[in-house]
C-alpha cells in the first residue's frame, strides 16, 4: 500500500528521469551518497558489496543489493525492485547486463571509483556523467517538510551555541578534543540521529577553517572558533536533514583589533544573508561578503567561498562562490559563512543556514551573531 | 628531522613503487579512504573539494589539498610534497597536469566517482586500474605496530563482549537502538576514537546479517545478536586499526533447538580459526566452516562469506571466500566470522579477529565463546 514518502519518491523519481531526458542521459547509476536515500528511502551501506539503484530512462528501477543486505531494504514496487546477488555473483556484470545497449551513463558522485573502473572495462562504448548534474538541481530545491527538518535541526544547534555563549559549556583549561566530543553528545542529546563534525579552533588555529580539534589547552584571553552539525531525522523518509553553524567566543574581552575584525565579519555575514534573494546569482552573495571584507581592510584574509548548499549532505548544490552564476532559486537552503583569517594569530568566522523564499531570504538560525564573552 | 613514523611511511612508498613496476603501472592517485592515510598519516576530508595524492612510478609524489585544509597536513618532504588549491582552480585539471602522459594509472578505491568521471574527460588516452591490486597485499600484510594496535582494540571490545555476558548491560524491555548506542557510547570509552557500527539484532532480526538497529523491544527468552566494532588509535600514526567482535546473548534459558543450532555454530568457527594456518587458500578456511554448518543440517543458512580482512578499514584484504584462493601469510589480519540465518525466527554468529603467523593462527579475541544466557 503506497503511503506518503512512497509518493514522495515516486514523483521524485519522476522528476529524475525528466531530468536525465532534459540531458540526453539513457540510464543514472546510484550507490553510496545522498542521492540514492533522497530518491528512494535507502541509504546504501559504505562497504565492498556493491549497492546500485540502475534508473534507466524509459524502464523501470532495479536496486541491487548484497544478499545479506536485502533485509535492511524497506521495498517500494512503484519505485523499484529488489535483486539481491550471493558472495560469489559479479554485481558489476549484473550492473552492466541492466544498463544493457545505454551510451550516456551518469553515476552517482560518490559511489566508489573502484566500481566505476570495474564498470569502464565491461562497458567499453558508454560516455560516463556526473548524476549530480541530473539530482543535484533538483535536490537543491526543498519542499516544505524538507525546510521543516533543517528549521528544526538549526534550532537544535542554536540551544547548544547559546549554551555556549552562556557559559555552559566550559572552555578554559580543556582540550579542544575534550570541547569537541562535548559539542558532539549535545548534537546527538540534542535530536540528531548523528554528529557530523564539531570544529573547535582555540587562538591561532582558528585561522585554519577546518582544524582538526586537538590537544591544545584553550587559555584565558583567546578566540575559540566552533563549527558544528548532525543530520536531524525525518521521520518515516529514511533520510535526515543537516545543521552547521559557526559562532566565535572568546575567553575574556577581547582586544580592540580583533572586535573591529569582527565586527567587519558580522557585518559582512548579515549584508550577505540579506542579499540571498531569488533570482540573485549565487556568486554575487560571495562577492557581497567578500567586498564588504576587503573594505574593512582585510582583503586576503577570507580564503573560502561563501557557502554550500545543505539537505540530506552537509555540502551539496548550490555553492556560493565565485564562478557560480546560476541564480538562487525559491527552496534553496545554503549556509552563508564568511571568515577572516590571520595565519598563526587568529581568525573568525560566522554561519546560519538560510533559504531563498519568495517573501526573502529566511535565516534559519537565530542563536546571537555578536562576539560573546566567556569565563571573563 | 625524519621521526620513526617517516620512515615508515617511506618503506610503504618504496613498496608501493615497487608493486606499481610489478604491475605495469605509471602512476596511483589517492584520495579518500585507508590507502592514503596508511601511506602519508593523513586522511582526505570527505568533501566535494579534492584531495589527491599522486604518485608516479619514478618521480616525487605530490599531494593536492584544498587551501582552507593545507594547515590540516603533516608534511613529510621525504614521502610527498604538498600544493594548495583555490577555491577558483580546478583541481582536476592539476592532477591531470601532474599524470602527464602515464598511460596506466591506478585511482583509490573509495576515491569518488565524480572526479573518476571529470578525470576520464581530460585524460581519455588512459587505462583506469585499481589501486587495492597495488596497495592491497601491501596493506594487508601487518607489522608489528600494527598488530600490537589491532590486539588492543581486541581487548577493549573483548571487555565490553564481557559485560554483555556477564549481564552489565541490561538487555530486556530496551529497544535495539538504545542498546546500540550504550555499545557505541562504550567502544569510545574503552579508548577507540570512533564507533564504526554497532549492530544489535532481536529475536528473529538476528535473522538479518547486516540489521539495522530500530526499535523493537527485546523481550524474555530470545537471542540477542550484537556485533561491533570501532577504530582504535596507532599513536603518532596518523591512521587507527579496527576491531570487529560478534557474540550473541540469550535472555533466558534457551530451548533446545537454539541450543543445538548454536553448539554446530561455535563449532564451525573454532575450525575455522584452526585451520587459518600460513599457506592455506583463503577459500579453503571459509569451507572449513562451511561444511561443519552443513554437516550439523543447516546447508544453505550461512549466507554470507566466512570474513573480510581487517587493519585501518573494517573491511580489507584478505577476503575469506569461495573464489579467493590466494594463499594466507604471515601477518595477515582477518574476521573468522560464521553464522546461521532462519529467516523469520532467529539466527547467530560469532566472530573473533585472527592473524596468521608462523607460529600458527593467533586468535585476538578472547571474550568466551558460549552462549551466555542473561537476564535469566
Amino acid at each position: 500500500m503506497a503511503d506518503d514518502h512512497d509518493r514522495t519518491f515516486a514523483a521524485r523519481l519522476d522528476r529524475v528521469r525528466a531530468s536525465m531526458r532534459d540531458r540526453g542521459i539513457d540510464v543514472t547509476l546510484l550507490s553510496v551518497g545522498a542521492d540514492l536515500p533522497w530518491l528512494t528511502g535507502y541509504r546504501a551501506m559504505p562497504l565492498e558489496r556493491l549497492t546500485m539503484l540502475v534508473v534507466p530512462v524509459d524502464a523501470d528501477a532495479t536496486m541491487f543489493v548484497p544478499r545479506l543486505e536485502v533485509p535492511r531494504v524497506v521495498e517500494r514496487p512503484d519505485v523499484f525492485t529488489v535483486v539481491g546477488w550471493d558472495e560469489t555473483t559479479d554485481p558489476v556484470r549484473l550492473v552492466a547486463e541492466a544498463v544493457g545497449a545505454a551510451r550516456e551513463v551518469a553515476i552517482g558522485d560518490q559511489t566508489w571509483a573502484r566500481f566505476l573502473v570495474d564498470l569502464l572495462a565491461v562497458l567499453p562504448g558508454v560516455r560516463w556523467r556526473r548524476a549530480n548534474d541530473v539530482v543535484g538541481p533538483l535536490r537543491a530545491v526543498k519542499d516544505a517538510a524538507e525546510v521543516a527538518s533543517l528549521r528544526e535541526a538549526a534550532a537544535a544547534v542554536d540551544r547548544i551555541a547559546a549554551e555556549l555563549q552562556s557559559g555552559g559549556i566550559p572552555l578554559i583549561g580543556r582540550t579542544e578534543a575534550d570541547v569537541s566530543a562535548e559539542l558532539s553528545r549535545r548534537i546527538v542529546a540534542e535530536g540528531h540521529e548523528r554528529t557530523n563534525f564539531a570544529i573547535v579552533a582555540a587562538g591561532e588555529h582558528a585561522a585554519s577553517p577546518h582544524h582538526h580539534p586537538g590537544d591544545r589547552v584553550i587559555q584565558p584571553g583567546e578566540v575559540v572558533l566552533c563549527d558544528f552539525g548532525g543530520t536531524f531525522p525525518l521521520a518515516g523518509s529514511g533520510v535526515g536533514y543537516c545543521s552547521d553553524i559557526t559562532r566565535c567566543v572568546y575567553t575574556g574581552e577581547p582586544p580592540a583589533e580583533f572586535a573591529e575584525l569582527y565586527g567587519v565579519l558580522q557585518d559582512a555575514q548579515q549584508r550577505a544573508v540579506v542579499a540571498a534573494t531569488v533570482g540573485r546569482p549565487a556568486e554575487e552573495v560571495d562577492a557581497v561578503a567578500r567586498e564588504r571584507i576587503a573594505e574593512g581592510g582585510f582583503d586576503g584574509l577570507f580564503i573560502h567561498r561563501l557557502g554550500h548548499g545543505i539537505g540530506t549532505e552537509e555540502h551539496e548544490e548550490p555553492y556560493l562562490v565565485e564562478g557560480n552564476r546560476e541564480p538562487l532559486v525559491a527552496g534553496n537552503a545554503f549556509s552563508i559563512e564568511p571568515g577572516i583569517y590571520v595565519a598563526g594569530r587568529w581568525g573568525a568566522r560566522i554561519e546560519d543556514i538560510v533559504v531563498a523564499t519568495t517573501e526573502g531570504p529566511l535565516a534559519l538560525n537565530e542563536a546571537d551573531h555578536g562576539l560573546a564573552v566567556v569565563d571573563a
